[in-house]
């Protein structure tokens, strides 16, 4: 039985706290928040749970194994080094750490003590994302074209992160996942219109081959919008994530050029047939994390979204920054 | 009555010819096609036009005031200056040339022969945009934060040009027209391919102040989305244009920072009100494009789309394909 | 070359006239209306079509072999026999007639004289409706249990007819042709807000097996739906005839009750499985029907809209109105 | 603290013992149920309630002050009559009791021993039904001319009731809420494919002035629908439950019929405004439903839904069961 201390009960924590919870091999055993209500809200659920507003009493605790870190970003590099330097296994919310340095410092403590780190990267456990892997991985959409993701609603602004660190980990990790290819370069633009902090922006990422992705971020849209758009030669997706049904749309839609000889004479062929939307597993993503993690910690299995996969996302994304900051220049991974 | 000269029948021109035909101030005098098939089509139904398969009919022809170029852009310079230098009037398909080089020496020539110019940018004619318009110009979205729009479709690919100069001319003079205050900058990214022609792109446009637009333009993807999204400090619009009604939602929605203290204190005010839908005028926009350039040539009332917007376009279309070619640098208008 | 007289040109003649001159065995020789606005926009656009108010003219004329009646359901019946009795084939709007007595004497007069009638039946000649009766021919959704339409939208109301007559037989000509079990009996029920025409209505089709159909139609809608379900014990299919694209959805979901003992023990078994979209043709219904009833007269091939078609909707239709006035009560066919 | 019993812990128990915990004036003491798993279920998220499966220990405790029946609805009548023997004040799932002679004997058993009935008509108490009564209620709406309710679904089979018992309680209990007017008559077709319980169900009610309501009930529908038309004669309302937002659409749309002079002379005047979606309030329905119960029971504060209310939609249901084997004849009610 893993027995885990969460710090942090805000929006997101409650899940955690719950998927834990439901979780055969695990317990949690300490909640820690600063909010004096989360505690009561805590213990009204669950009476069987500690709870206390310093987490140095997770840390310091011999009874617990694992340390679930849902506070602000800026936070996570203390919060998991201390963790680790404590002898307790790391959940992290997304993303991993604030910069690549201290996801690098993590992953090396993490491995000189034995120590399992995975990071939150739910969507990657969804039946959606799955079935998009199949489709991927089976060939079924040839060779890939684009990845392109919008990702807008009225947001959670946070006031240590940009719209890119708190949205683009969703969509990074699933290209992460579902495409091969790694991205070698990135390019980003975007505006702050509310602190000093972007709250629109959008990235391109370069391959080495033909593919091409995209976000489209924002913070202050009025309506929320989740739609991927993948190309390949062989058929395309339309992943809509807001419509509660049938969210993937397999299109056998295509184009193929025959001939460019002159202006009037670019031949091309249009091929557009059925339309078929997959039916898509229902089990909740977090559920799934946690026992990835739990298997992860008992019998080594390591699992997609280990701390390796964490520090990918979090080169990414400091390539957006920086690219950002030199007026969307490409920026080499 | 203006007297007029269509040069091209084939996807568009139709509608040119039906729209000039239904002015009670002009009618379409010659029709001139490559095809053969095009020919028959315009005889059919139109037995009083004549047709041709020689520009140079039409450009030499006494009778006719006014050309309609309807042809692929890299004819367009070409076919304007023939009937300019025959002192006729010219329609043009947007965009309005190839270059900027192209488009300033046709302004010049048209000025000194005093012929009028304009191009087909239908769009800024529909219900829809000017409803937004009026929007804007009544202050009721507030302070424009960011214009968001995405064009995309299983394109028909054209040879000359790429996905950029297709679709983006619908979009930028549409932003031109809506929005005072004028882009200063472009940076645009994308990816060629089926041949050596981006079918893919993305654009940012940089301002003087707070805004920012963005333009995904697809020619590959298997639905057909036309979605814009306007945040404004106090409305924003989300503009859909591929359903039948309800195009444009006006949300009383929006996003005000009250402190930005410490990472836990970032005071944020979210508004959520009704959402109001105004009804959208239905007339078909190419007749008013018709109706416009008919007024501008007997009443010398300068239009929209006058020689100068295109021109505008065409120096937007310029930068992003140069931004294209240096790796999404930003290029300086 | 079958020459045509049309009669009625308002808000469908328009579409009849362009129809059947752009067949090739066919041409409109006279277009009848008694608005003179009407007959002026007819010689705007065919120049070589003669036009009248007399319908006479038409009746009378040796050089018209067809007469299409595209004037109010009350005329329908005195136009046609008219037609009839001077030796003239019949293409007529829906319904047929306004009453089953006149539909039977005009069918026996057509076939005393040879003559041939088709009704306009527009729908049964749309992709979606020939891909519905390929899923139902072929056996695809199984045995079927239900047919269920709503037609509803703020729509143009007739003086002479009720909702039933006006938007039902698109309804019941397709459940006809679809369906190869025929209705047994109708109940209907609904209102008349306006005048003393019902302007909301509501149909139950009950058969001699399982199957029942159910017709909601208004005229008061504030939204145009066009949605039709039918689940069979294989398939179901969904086709939402609003939407551009996408319209037919076939999804493989049923139930299958095990067992029934006990309030407890339902046994129930549930499936749900992909969803697929076919493609649908493209093809413009009116210039099908057109064409059939040139090759009906030509080659003497039945289409599936004749005269008998036509009877044996407004047979359902008369069931109709008899319901109606009789509290819902089930009538008979 | 009212002490409260639940009777039947399945599909929606466990949403009634979760909301009785969270009100601040009621507790849940015990749940009672007949299969372990939903025992066990309980006490591993509430340690502190007590479990049974025999529903006695409910009723002959003398902790237990109110008790909910979360039950088939063919055991509602027993186990409340039990209850209320007991001195229990009761709160019931929809519909009320399994005949109308059931519920009327309960309201007099209440009233004797001066106990509360309420029934879970939770729809009454959602943001959007809500919405819509104010609409009515202030005559925004002018006088109604008819509500039109689709609710189907690859629906949840009951063994002992048809679908009208299981769906159309939500539906004729918002309507008996918005509407003042009564229905005083039911007509209902529908067909049992599955059992001897119809799966599907057409209802009309029948109004003393020009309303006119009408339910479409679907257990065997590929698709979710829920969708309701309101038609007034001023404004008219779209409220579709199945999307996550913008459920309640307000449309300025409307006919006012000016002349009905002959067939051609039919004078209509169209009005098609702006359209208006207010925002709804997004309050869990149960937890004001729960929060009603506590007030009847501590304040003597009558609820929309107490028994009396049950009561006239148990008489409804009744004559749409009497109308459809009377082949969809007028019920009086």
């Amino acid at each position: 039985m893993i027995r885990v201390g969460v710090i942090g009960y805000g929006y997101w924590g409650p899940n955690i706290v719950r998927n834990f919870m439901a979780n055969d091999r695990a317990e949690v055993v300490t909640v820690c928040d600063k909010s004096q209500d989360a505690l009561t809200n805590v213990r009204k659920i669950y009476p069987g749970i500690h709870v206390t507003n310093d987490a140095d009493d997770i840390f310091s605790s011999t009874k617990i194994d694992a340390v679930a870190i849902i506070t602000p970003v800026s936070t996570h590099f203390d919060m998991a080094k201390q963790a680790l330097l404590n002898g307790k296994h790391v959940f992290v919310e997304k993303p991993l750490t604030a910069t690549v340095a201290q996801a690098e410092e993590l992953l090396e403590l993490a491995e000189a003590k034995n120590l399992k780190i995975v990071v939150d990267h739910t969507f990657l456990f969804t039946g959606s994302v799955n079935k998009i892997k199949g489709l991927v991985d089976s060939g079924t959409l040839g060779k890939l074209y684009y990845y392109d993701s919008m990702r807008v609603n009225l947001g959670l602004l946070q006031s240590d992160i940009n719209v890119i660190w708190d949205l683009a980990p969703h969509d990074l990790s699933i290209m992460d996942y579902i495409i091969k290819e790694k991205p070698v370069a990135f390019a980003a633009t975007g505006k702050a219109h509310l602190n000093n902090m972007e709250n629109i922006a959008y990235i391109t990422a370069y391959f080495n081959n033909d593919m091409i992705a995209h976000f489209n971020l924002n913070w202050l849209s009025p309506v929320k919008i989740r739609l991927t758009l993948i190309g390949g030669e062989k058929k395309m997706v339309v992943w809509d994530d807001v419509v509660p049904d049938e969210k993937i749309k397999v299109y056998d839609k295509g184009v193929e050029v025959k001939s460019t000889k002159g202006i009037r004479n670019l031949l091309v062929s249009y091929r557009s047939g059925d339309l078929w939307v997959p039916k898509v597993e229902q089990t909740e993503a977090l559920q799934l994390v946690v026992e990835g993690f739990v298997e992860y910690i008992l019998n080594d299995v390591t699992p997609i979204n280990d701390g390796h996969a964490g520090l990918r996302i979090v080169k990414m994304l400091e390539a957006c920054n920086k690219s950002i900051e030199n007026e969307g220049q490409m920026i080499q991974l």
